[in-house]
């Protein structure tokens, strides 16, 4: 149900998301790069940090928050642009499987682009996209013109 | 990322459910049926009725509401069987169209399938499910046994 | 942590709400009344119907979500005014005790009332306010002026 | 609607959860501690790092997630006791007003407590707790015991 094929607003591909993002926010938190975007969806892969595994050994609860907003993020972009920073309204998230390993994937597609707000869904996974390890859904809105 | 091939518990399709839910709850306000359901999925179709539209004349987001309800529900007898009648722990939904018409059409996904808790994700449309007017995530708990 | 005291817009209040709502949307599938508005929130007390009684004796999560909408929308009619139709955006309940009885009370509380979207939290009961049967948090938009 | 008078599990005070906490997960990435706790709500106090501040000044939406999460863990801690560690089932959030700052509250308050979930709402602030910046509400679930 994703229309993933719909092309990225011109300019916008992963070289060009990471050096924004990397010049707007360099000392982040989350150590992630995005690896594929389009007009409708965008993939995000997380480093995972060794403070970030909760007792019992797996990835905490706020860094998959972390990996779903970013693959929400990244999707903005690809739908209206660089410039347009999209701010999170707000965004539930699910935790259904324990997330085991160091690194996060996050797909975020997008069921609606208006002009004042953005909705989309997201799944996070670490070793099987048919097993996430949490889902999320989560609404944007576009700053003020 | 669904994987609504896998078969359905035995003995619960469509026609069985139903029938299941006509015996339970014959006069339930939402006029609805399975037209699909596996061990991972499930198809809702609703019937709108002229109370359920809301000033504007769109499709009330209750009415949306219960439909992601119940095509989740529809998922869970398909993975869990007909007799564990799973409850709604929390579900969240977001309106992103406006939805016109008198039928509206709910897939849920299930993301997850646990002993204790169901979690699955749902497309709500009227005519092109690539536009879909709401969207939502809930999660199911078997009651104890 | 609500501020309850402020008071509704001019011309605001549960006469009022009732009569617009009535004249709005006379055949809604809800039976409910506002008997409480101010500038930040309002209570709604909905008459359950029999149909709406889901297998095993308790008020259907649905008919719960109806009345946490509401709430939040008479609550918006007392930020905003009555001609000012906000519309839901985003609704997350949580279903936490069984819902007996037929009479359900649900009170919204606004968070945060801007120009263009109003955040609410709504606890909804039978019979006592401390043991709610289900809670919900939502945001509504008003329409584009 | 909080009933925050009802007393902690006994042990269970600010002192004893943050002992526990630093014990369990010594070098996690919020720096925050339990300045009150009963049998139904908890306080945090979250410093904020410099990186936690996005682009715009505004403290991170993930942080603000971490905060929510850990004011609902500290509650739980007084509902069921230190032992029992609850996992988070799902969590949504809503950001109201922009942060600014370097100190983040978060109260939850518990809305039910079961033998296998506890529910509870949270609301975070920099300043006025009257007017937050962030809401939440989330689930969660006891270990299999």
């Amino acid at each position: 149900m994703s229309r993933a094929e719909l092309p990225a607003i011109v300019g916008v591909n992963p070289e060009t998301v990471n050096a924004f993002v990397l010049e707007q926010w360099p000392d982040r938190p989350t150590r992630s790069r995005c690896t594929e975007v389009s007009g409708r969806h965008a993939l995000a892969v997380v480093d995972v940090h060794d403070i970030e595994i909760r007792p019992g050994g797996f990835i905490s609860g706020p860094t998959q928050f972390a990996a779903a907003d970013l693959a929400l993020w990244y999707a903005c972009f690809g739908a209206i642009g660089l410039e347009a920073m999209a701010l999170t309204s707000e965004l539930s998230i699910r935790f259904v499987r324990p997330a085991t390993g160091r690194v996060l994937q996050a797909r975020a597609d997008l069921n609606s682009v208006g002009s004042r707000t953005i909705v989309g869904s997201v799944h996070i996974w670490t070793e099987n996209p048919d097993r996430p390890t949490a889902i999320a859904q989560g609404t944007y809105v576009a700053p003020r013109s």
